[in-house]
């Protein structure tokens, strides 16, 4: 199970009920591997309490002494962040994070980082991170409880390996790139046999708009079939016209 | 500003502490209208620190005798449910429900219900609720404490009318359901003029498809009006062809 490969860093956590509510969140979104580095008061009878259950989670927390070592066997790392930063990181959010790096859960193990209570992770923790999570939030009140935070991303991954799931079952076998490459190419080959792109003269913005148009409607094999069977019957409509 | 029209109602809930994560979480989300049904401890210190600069919602609280009285002027009411229940209630996600239930926000005032730390909402409470709202999770670990529980369904609502925002600022100009018929006449007419459902004798299942395709991809009238150029086209050349 991919949701396997998500590992929590808490940095210096400085209240052990947010410890406990952490972990509490991301069993109840299937995830595991909670790592600590620094935290002030762990273990303690708060995280305990406030885990309310999900003891296994904190028992099997690791505590580091630095985010180096807590992030040491990760292929990527991503740093939950809420203020804005004088150097920008490329930024995701909650839901675009788990939508965009769900494919790699597969493959790799990755470290979301979440900082300090009251300041967050310094610049120098973000270093280390190849992306920064913001979850988006009312502008004016933007500082999210940690633990919190984790439920949010938690839930996010939980809801991505659904729609994953959802897709799969819906969209049984999505058309590859190579397959709509071949449909753009068919597609435009009849546009100028009817003679389109000349009555229009406008054949590159013209392909651009039908290109955004179909991959948006993310085309299954069936329908790519589908519809190269209708540019392929105007061609040869055009043909048998052409040579009467 | 239609997150206003939310009102998050506790019903009696223990703990201070969760009434203040909640304060938190809906201040978090945009969210300002918290109404509490007779709460254990309250007003009470654990629940401002937790609040943490949301004093704000909790002092505008209000505190009701019955969940009765703290829907009366609500349009709309959801409960929050982490149990299989008996009787089915119509059942949405946390995500489907701010989908769904965002457009209603501008005219309705629509109250959503979260209960008691250990035992939910009665099967009498739910009597008063349109919808069934539940948070996808780990079947194993289903309970989610409920000031994280708000923070999900906020967070939700945010998202909503943030796509909102957004899909009107990208979507400038969706089509209309009359100009997707008209469309799907022409191009069922294009598809008779060339003689693809001659050629495949599938004409209703073929229809069928391709309007479940073009829906997929919530055309533009800018989109609808290219394809329907490029029908045109292809009968023009027909049209041409069989009068020479």
């Amino acid at each position: 199970m991919a949701l396997a490969n998500i590992r929590i860093v808490m940095v210096e956590t400085s209240h052990p009920g947010n410890i406990g509510a952490a972990a509490r969140a991301m069993k109840n979104m299937g995830l595991s591997d909670l790592c600590l580095v620094r935290p002030r008061d762990f273990p303690s009878a708060e995280a305990t309490a406030r885990a309310s259950g999900a003891d296994d989670v904190l028992s099997a927390a690791q505590v580091c002494d630095s985010l180096e070592q807590a992030i040491a066997d990760c292929q990527l790392v991503v740093g939950a962040s809420a203020r804005d930063r004088w150097v920008t990181w490329p930024e995701l959010t909650a839901r675009a994070c788990a939508e965009t790096l769900w494919p790699q859960l597969e493959t790799s193990r990755i470290a979301i980082v979440f900082g300090r209570e009251h300041s967050g992770l310094t610049n120098s923790e973000l270093d280390l991170c190849q992306y920064l999570l913001r979850i988006p939030c009312n502008s004016e009140f933007s500082s999210l409880n940690v633990g919190a935070a984790v439920q949010v991303v938690a839930y996010e991954f939980f809801q991505a390996a659904t729609a994953e799931a959802r897709a799969a079952a819906s969209l049984s076998d999505p058309a590859s790139g190579e397959e709509m490459e071949s449909f753009f190419r068919h597609l435009r080959q009849t546009l100028f046999d009817i003679g389109f792109f000349h009555a229009t003269k406008s054949g590159p913005s013209l392909m651009r708009r039908l290109r955004r148009l179909f991959h948006r409607a993310r085309l299954e094999k069936k329908e790519v079939h589908m519809l190269r069977g209708i540019l392929s019957q105007m061609q040869i409509r055009l043909e048998r016209l052409n040579a009467e």
